[in-house]
């Protein structure tokens, strides 16, 4: 029996805030997807990187406080830096996890970069937050520097950047032929480095992709017969946070499309995953998207939990 | 007529030392770079990482100085990430060179681990410098931190770490399916992360792999067909840097052999170049190693420059 492909959607509890924090996260992590390799997929695995690439970025501008012969180093720079970081972090867990279970199989991770579009509306009206908390001197800053932030009245200042819509994933024939080979790949970390095509030359944009749209966009270009979002919770829910929310255990392509146009979805947190549910399912009508919570991703998997978007 | 097969070992001079530098620099390698990719061959690139990952490391000291609530970040954690910040730099400047020449081929970075030997004589009596000079003070501050620094007298200090030998490269598989794909691949940036095995766990290394031993390793692993490692000169030189010094336009392994023993060859610069080139050629000994500098090696391809090795 061949390979079941599978893209798998990481969020930010996979990973936690600090080092320590996500090399004890990552642990966790790899239970669940070593128990999808035990179930004969082949991962292709992306992963958010807000903390970290937050965490590079102070690094960097506090290095040139000390050491101003420093250069800047560019969002860019900070998100490839932690590709690096995150993809090291996932492919030692998951492939210690797998030697534990007698499983040795090549894990890898191809720093990825994703072209956007420099006209799309996302940078007229930025809505991703990233970073921690700020004080209102930094948010000042920020705004001095030309960066947006939002106030989260009694909390502080966050800042918001855009969220593009993802256009063409750079490396994707180096993850292909990864994934060809049988071999579990870690892509498109924190929805790719975000570059702007000029002639021949990729930018490096000032944007984050969603990390759920980007595993549609990474699903439907490699064609896997599944995508597998994790996040906070066990179901995708009909007015959720009300009394009367109601898990969803399955949704075809066209309730996902009614619910949506209802707004029963929260931007920034559900809707994102189910417009890359959509998406994917628009491309390839044969496959399969799982939501779910880590947690509960094993039961999912054998349809004992979990929301199911079929086309 | 198929590729040929080479990996491509890249000095300092290839990358510069910050990130305006490295942007510039990748540039000029690119071209070399491209021009092997002209003359049909397939690149497995690997580099250096010195002046990249002080800088990390730095900048991830002096985050934890302003923000104590982020943990450390270990040596192999900042070595992930400056492979990310290479390899992206290298794989973007070669990818626009390649299309400004009409070429669209991928070019991507794989993460890589290398295990070393906790014996190794090596961790015994470290010999690898890395970062800048340092004031006495700096350096005190190191020893204090159980590392070793080394005394150049009237210029500072500068750190020295264990450089021991490779054991093995962990992601290998990922690597031979790019470079089986024809694909260009950037892998073990600095050598690779050195990781030590217990059990089934890959533990970070305080140490340094040499980039000339990987690029050896790394070559003889995939059975490429060359070797080719740029430095600062054309040439191999026998008794260099004295008034009868003589460029050697090509040798064999066994002269090699000869050289080594009579000491002909500079211990952390040209010596590790002649003993990558012995290890491949004892593995593949229908190879070929070309030892020459960038802005020669259009020619050296050519035959026309350089030191080439043949067993």
């Amino acid at each position: 029996m061949s390979k079941k492909s599978v893209v798998v959607s990481l969020g930010h509890d996979a990973l936690g805030y600090t080092t320590t924090q996500q090399h004890d996260a990552v642990r966790i992590t790899a239970r669940a997807l070593a128990d999808l390799v035990e179930e004969d997929y082949q991962l292709t695995i992306t992963h958010s990187n807000g903390p970290q690439v937050s965490m590079i970025h102070k690094a960097m501008t506090e290095l040139r406080r000390v050491y101003p012969d420093y250069t800047p180093a560019p969002m860019c720079v900070c998100s490839a830096m932690s590709q690096g970081y995150v993809g090291y972090d996932i492919q030692n867990a998951l492939r210690s996890e797998l030697l534990s279970r007698g499983i040795s199989h090549p894990v890898s991770t191809v720093l990825t970069q994703v072209t956007v579009d420099p006209y799309d509306e996302a940078f007229y009206e930025p809505t991703k937050v990233i970073g921690r908390f700020m004080s209102a001197d930094e948010a000042e800053a920020e705004i001095k520097k030309g960066n947006y932030v939002k106030e989260y009245p009694g909390q502080g200042f966050r800042r918001v950047v855009a969220a593009p819509k993802p256009i063409d994933i750079v490396e994707i024939e180096a993850i292909r032929a990864l994934a060809a080979a049988g071999q579990e790949v870690i892509a498109c970390g924190g929805g790719g480095i975000p570059v702007i095509e000029q002639q021949h030359v990729l930018k490096g944009a000032s944007a984050v992709i969603e990390k759920d749209a980007i595993a549609g966009k990474l699903a439907a270009d490699l064609k896997t017969q599944e995508l597998i979002i994790l996040t906070g919770v066990d179901y995708v829910y009909l007015d959720y946070r009300t009394p009367g929310q109601e898990p969803l255990h399955s949704l075809t392509l066209s309730q996902a499309r009614e619910y949506m146009a209802q707004g029963q979805f929260e931007a920034g947190t559900m809707l994102p995953k189910i417009e890359a549910a959509v998406y994917y399912l628009e491309r390839v009508p044969e496959g399969r998207v799982l939501i779910t919570s880590m947690k509960a991703l094993k039961d999912a998997v054998k349809g004992k939990c979990g929301t199911l978007i079929c086309g």
